[in-house]
């Protein structure tokens, strides 16, 4: 992915959030490059202990998908809630992705769902609460390297809620956050500007936020 | 304050929810005698360490204030989130408070605010992201005895948000907690049915939600 994904930005003394994520290794080695080429100064925020460190990224496992009107899925590796915060702040919220994350209705391609960062003593209501409300199902991330649920790096507990169709995105980010004991949603609606797609050839797409 | 606080309940064969702050103690005091008089089976769901223990209760601070929407002010005592997830889970959810605590408008009475609970990271952009949306100030709660912030029991911080003037109470809940940070406010709109007001003279006076 040699492209050059941060058009939209000089770089140079600025702050850049860095997201998390199966692709943003490569978004790292390429800010790194630039940074050594053209002397750059900028400061970077991380999201996740992963891109502070960037060790062992295969161990891991992400997911991020995007629909027509850039809405996103986010967290899969945990770390929804930092990466809406470090988001938010942003004024130019960029999205990189391999060509597998695109598709038209979100969750067309993938099948893990939404995660739902929440407070632990919240976790059966909230499933709940979810489930009736929206339908599918909401289901604790059990952890893979320790006994019982996976621990997010905020002490909290994870849902993956498994939808059934396209729902109204902005509606249901908003419903689902309002569940008393929800910390996050991974749905980022209305927050990217534009994305940029590594496609299997080596060509890159860009998508822009309809409303730019 | 001997009254009946809890009329619309039977208690037998029930789960109660037992929120925290100043007043609760009588109520548990109250509970209790009836669990034993009566002889009834409950479970009782607590909010807070401050509850599990009751210990030591005039070292807390609290405040929660009421509204004539009956929209509630809660969390000095830095409970809320433990508060509004075991309320969401109530049928009924019902408030005790002292004269003391009703006003006409909320923050008529009570200066410190509305508090919200953040991941810490966050605590920087959510509080300007409040005073610049909202106006007045929303400001680190500080411990007293440890140095640095406030910690909550689910590892967060606190602002105390000092708004100037009343507000649409349930827009601005809904507008706050979409922040990205935002875990909980301290704002409960439309969730009390009824109150409960110990007043001076010792007699009690009830305030139902206005659609119940």
């Amino acid at each position: 992915m040699n492209f050059e994904f941060c058009k939209l930005l000089t770089f140079n003394n600025q702050v850049v959030g860095v997201g998390s994520g199966s692709t943003i290794v490569y978004a790292v080695d390429r800010l790194t490059e630039r940074v050594r080429q053209e002397k750059l100064n900028i400061v970077c925020v991380p999201t996740s202990f992963q891109v502070s460190t960037k060790l062992n990224l295969d161990t891991l496992f992400f997911f991020f998908f995007v629909d027509a009107a850039l809405t996103l899925i986010k967290g899969g590796g945990g770390c929804l809630t930092q990466e809406k915060i470090v988001a938010g702040c942003a004024k130019h919220f960029i999205v990189i992705a391999d060509y597998r994350k695109d598709s038209k209705a979100l969750g067309q391609q993938w099948k893990k769902g939404v995660p739902v960062e929440v407070i632990p003593m919240a976790y059966v209501p909230v499933s709940r609460a979810i489930a009736r409300r929206f339908g599918g199902e909401a289901v604790l991330r059990m952890a893979v390297s320790k006994a019982g649920p996976v621990v997010t790096d905020n002490s909290n507990f994870i849902l993956d809620w498994k939808f059934e169709h396209a729902q109204n995105w902005k509606e249901v980010s908003t419903a689902i956050k309002m569940i008393p004991g929800v910390v996050e949603t991974g749905l980022f609606v209305g927050m990217a500007e534009r994305v940029y797609f590594g496609m299997e050839d080596g060509s890159v797409e860009t998508r822009d936020h309809p409303i730019n």
